[in-house]
């Protein structure tokens, strides 16, 4: 169960790293193919297409740095939960001031029959910083 | 395990009639004593006490009916996990037009020792209601 936690450990920090070297392939290979993710005020972005798409196209625009200070994380079987505080940092690649966003995540997480995590749905509460909010 | 998932079902049903009925001694049942309900835009609601101050002042002002359609439901162990749609409608006690609010949410949740399931974690997505957004 340690080890498990530490391997989903592992993938939130892979996540992030590929994410800032703009690696895109290596972050899909991170979730699975019909992964959710649900975002405030947007319809759920459904499957490893959808999010590919919407990742190319912010990586277009923006480095993607973050850094997140997990919460809780409880694993169970072949399925995990995951709490997660993140601090994001956008900086555009033209011009423009950087911009931060931070909150939290509550992320659930899949054992795949090779044994191997991957995240399966995703709920993402960021916000403009503004130091009152969290 | 289908009979866990019947009694969670259960659960979010019990928990919407007795918020559309003001029993709020009821919801505060429902929930672990240090659940943590997460939000767009606002810190973490953290325990029961801040739920009932919270829902308690909406209560004052709204009469809060919803339905929800659940879209999965997973039990492992002690754990299950659950991603809901739903339908929020808070009708002003005062006066002015009824609020319809929509959308989704994530939830962990935990069996008691005792055996009873209770909300443990929640991530709240719920915007206003405009046709093209969910």
């Amino acid at each position: 169960m340690q080890d498990d936690a530490q391997k989903i450990r592992e993938l939130i920090g892979a996540w992030q790293r590929a994410t800032a070297a703009e690696d895109l392939p290596k972050v899909l290979d991170l979730m699975a193919g019909d992964a959710v993710f649900l975002l405030p005020g947007q319809p759920p972005m459904r499957g490893r297409d959808a999010f590919a798409a919407a990742t190319r196209a912010a990586l277009d625009r923006f480095r993607i740095e973050s850094t997140s200070d997990i919460q809780e994380l409880q694993v169970e079987g072949d399925w995990a939960w995951c709490w997660n505080h993140l601090k994001v940092m956008l900086t555009p690649k033209s011009t423009g001031a950087p911009i931060r966003r931070l909150g939290y995540t509550l992320t659930v997480f899949r054992r795949n029959p090779d044994g191997r995590w991957v995240l399966f749905r995703d709920a993402t509460l960021l916000t403009v910083e503004i130091s009152t909010s969290v």
